[in-house]
């Protein structure tokens, strides 16, 4: 590359296509509180509470459920032309789009990037209240903040070189001995992730994530699913991860769509910052706790569209899969890091 | 019976046969954090920070793992002889223990109950200090008191109403349409229990519980237990229980006996407290946020010592076994009420 | 006293007079978020979320803000002709109430107690739903149930010899070297109160406190006035007390009645639970971190109505008061308990 | 200037002179539970749980208490060339130190700041065992990491534009409508500050800060500093700022250092991150809930050693004080935005 990549600050919002707004708008609004900044028969504009642009997540009605549109923020304006000439010496398909094509959004650059992905870069931004203060409005499970993205990707070193290439560092990674990188971890913004890179078919939207303040918010969620009796929208967890030390909750929408909470990250702003890399055979990885990671949360995932709003085609991980070394009839894992004294979770013997 | 009931107060200590001590000491003293009152080469002596008795639980050396007594305390000196009335009455094995037979203890009565438990009366304790504001000492994951005692038990009626003939009350079981009964909660001090009966092969102990204030307590002992690489001791949860409403963690110590970490369940000191019964198909009952029970937890349990130590022998449940109906091959489960729309949690297809 | 007392199990409701019923529905259930059971244009009947009795409060309006009666629920409907006879003997007035004249409350005795205040004994109530797992409209300060109630009366030990005719046991008080006493904390239910006395002009309501189950449930309260700008209304607090171990918090309603909110006192419910007195003195007696009691706290409470709804006189306290003896001319006060090295919170030379 | 200023990261470490270590170490490991990366007879270097630079706080054993320098990191090893020549044109002292100076720092630029601080900037410093998951022996009140250094200056508008010219941005400050400005926070790292300009007699150093996880690790600090009877060390607090949002604990050392325990701020890293003013007189400003700042904390703060470790001179503030406005003879602040009805706190007419 001779052109140098745009100056991306952060993860900043997502488009998912839902095929009922009212089912999605329980779901997001009523359970997971985000505001509404703007809805219509058509889309659902939301943000969490201490955001001030128009929207981190756009809920869009369509026939088939898939993520429209990854975008990141650049640092100003100017950036736009920047990223413009970037992924045009990539080599894929990027495109200028008019101030307000997304309410909200001023003029931005949408490229198809080497992954697969529909990426959106934009500057220019509306506005709206940010309601950090107002607690008269905060649920028990109130959300801060979008926090990051998750894709699979086949080929995790290939699409951590493509991120490097953009700017973006690696927090953590998991790995075996042989070489093989089955997920890695990366931030423009200090926390441990912007976006995570994880080995599966792709590209597909593992999930997004937003964070709370505390635990209990999170498990809050969960309670809050019981008493509707949509226990069975809880994924995986609540529980601590390994990677990113974060306590975590995975819920599905009423699509399908996976939604992480998440809190308790750690600051990696310093050029210096330690990357962490875990053995795939590390057992408390995935969680800290030891909890096993169910078999849907390494599988499904979310299709994505390409700029002409159609489904992009999956390739096929090719590599060894984390879910089969882990878990499966040849799989490994250990719980104490010396080896010597290996051992499952008690009572997983299903 | 003729004869009136002792007044029980409550649940009030423990004591189980430990086969290593000092790895035993490991995992209630510096992970569990209990304060020891009184350690020596054979016994070591516990209680959580707010009970200013001499212990609640005392762990005793001995060759083979086991419950040695459950230990209910009652409301004077005077019950001892009631008590002793009550179980000669009963036809069990009934013996008055002097004051000092165990450490810390007044005079006291044991029996072999009719359920095939070692259970002691007592009233007369040492006091030794509570250290309620000794902030200086809690940890991370403070427990506040023992909480309740929970057994195997082969016939959950025949259970249910021996200890309704002892003055404890029911607050909550699980049921089915069939009639069969698969669990029930009792109490005496106004909490959802002081003992729970859960129908499986018994006597067996299948935990004893103590309580924090706050769910975050419970996270740390988790967190405690990954980094000290024993995540593998931690068998169930942290969860919500549909039943009691209680937080909730399950772990194993190093001769695999359970120990519940428990919060948050809820007054039932009036007469009229209403009796929940859950269906055992409800997905929630165990877990409202519907994670699933692992096996371990339905089938493993403490063998249990009679008066003169040896261990008592086992008889199976021949009733419907809860595990069976709810994830065996003929298991049926719901997570909505209705019924119209039921469905087992996302990403359990193993 | 020849005749047994009524078997009281806790305090059960208050009945409030307020100026103005929508302002106080914005306090107790727009901010604290009290669940309305029934609610007219003459009263609204509040309740806690793990509360199944119709109501544990009653908001009524009338011309002058007042406490128009304390409710105690007795374990049976035989208690109230003990109840009816035992205040007869005590001299004072006496009345049986016919049922459904509170609404939700069954026929009840209410008596113009020794200390001055309105009393009623009830044991028949209509159930409502148990609010328990309705996590779906919990709050992020959401109250769980009554804790009691405090209230001001002139001589302690006078009042604390009456309450305990009746049966209730003393946790803690609040003394000095010269056998003054402050205050006195009486449970029935146990908990470390369901009545203290304090000393002061009476009798007076001091004020009545919800439970909540963590203590962020208590911090977001205030959060939630500051965001509607009626931070005004916290009067003291939060803070850990010295006296209960609680965390507290204390708000005035739009009629300056005082609401404590509450968490993390122990229990008491054993016959020898060590009674705890505390020097008037110890600057953590009152707040466990040494912030001083603001004055109005000391001072300011509500009146109380007779059994035909007047306003009841005030009698003063003789004895010395806690506020002088602590923060006045001739007050002295330590931190540290022996008195070695003594000294007040830094900052507070005002 | 003509110069470009040293790319800062963010505030990195402070070190005090304090006149007893043995007394210093009992508040600072004890009680705060930092963790000790090295000490000998003249020095103690600490650091929080998820650091992983040498030391964040050095306790420095002299005969006056004083802040002897406090440290920014720079970008890169380049950046102390950078910033010799950014502070050699402002005409202030500049030494460049070798490596090693400071134990666990590399070589770095010390000057004596415009506003009369000891600033010192590095790069190089030696890595150590992160803490973050090291739960074992993280205590209740764990913090994470040194959050940001709060000064006192005169002239604040004056101090503000240094620390532009570094490359700070504001994010909120406290102003009147006269145009005296107060107090501004000032950020590098993308949270509310890394340092805050106080107006008051300066130099001086009014606090540092450490960030924890969550709210109930701060209220932990203040009971275990009532545990050990040491509560006259909390000077204000615990509480929810109105600026910043975070809540906040102020504890005071030995030597009377103030020290500032804080969470939950939110993220400013976008370039037009909205900066929030407040009015000097509204009295939720300082404290959400309308809590009363005491005097102390207005005018108490530690003396600042120059380049050669002796005493700097100390000059007034000339415009009016924050205290003298909001609560002094002529104060005026209010609780309701809209002013129409405003009032004080309750209980507060002393």
């Amino acid at each position: 590359m001779t052109t140098t990549p745009p100056d991306v600050i952060r993860c900043a919002y997502a488009e998912l296509v839902v095929s009922d707004l009212k089912a999605s708008r329980e779901f997001y609004v009523d359970v997971l509180g985000l505001v509404v900044t703007y809805e219509d028969d058509e889309a659902i504009y939301l943000r969490a509470f201490e955001e001030y642009l128009h929207h981190s997540l756009i809920l869009r009605k369509g026939a088939e459920p898939a993520l429209a549109v990854l975008a990141y923020r650049v640092r100003g304006e100017g950036e736009l032309a920047v990223a413009e000439a970037y992924y045009r010496e990539l080599g894929v398909e990027v495109r200028r789009v008019p101030a307000g094509t997304t309410r909200g959004i001023g003029e931005a650059v949408r490229v198809l990037d080497p992954l697969g992905f529909p990426i959106e870069f934009f500057y220019e931004a509306e506005h709206v209240e940010r309601f950090t203060q107002r607690y008269d409005v905060h649920g028990a499970g109130a959300l801060s903040r979008l926090d990051h993205f998750n894709v699979n990707t086949p080929d995790v070193p290939a699409a951590r070189a493509y991120y490097e290439g953009l700017g973006f560092r690696v927090s953590e990674d998991i790995r075996d001995d042989e070489g093989t990188v089955y997920a890695a971890w990366m931030f423009r913004k200090p926390t441990v992730h912007d976006v995570a890179l994880t080995g599966g078919a792709g590209p597909r939207l593992h999930h997004i994530a937003f964070a709370t303040h505390e635990r209990h918010q999170i498990l809050h969620i969960c309670d809050h699913l019981g008493a509707v009796r949509k226990s069975d929208q809880i994924e995986r967890g609540p529980g601590r991860h390994g990677v990113s030390n974060a306590f975590y909750l995975y819920v599905r929408d009423p699509d399908g769509h996976r939604i992480e909470i998440y809190t308790h990250d750690y600051y990696t702003g310093d050029p210096d910052n330690p990357v962490i890399s875990w053995d795939v055979h590390d057992n408390q990885r995935r969680d800290w706790w030891g909890n096993p990671v169910v078999p849907s949360w390494y599988t499904e995932a979310s299709r994505v569209l390409d700029l002409d709003g159609k489904l992009q085609p999956v390739v096929e991980r090719t590599e060894t899969k984390e879910m089969d070394v882990t878990i499966g009839a040849d799989g490994f894992s250990y719980t104490r890091a010396d080896g010597a004294d290996q051992g499952f979770k008690l009572g997983e013997q299903v």
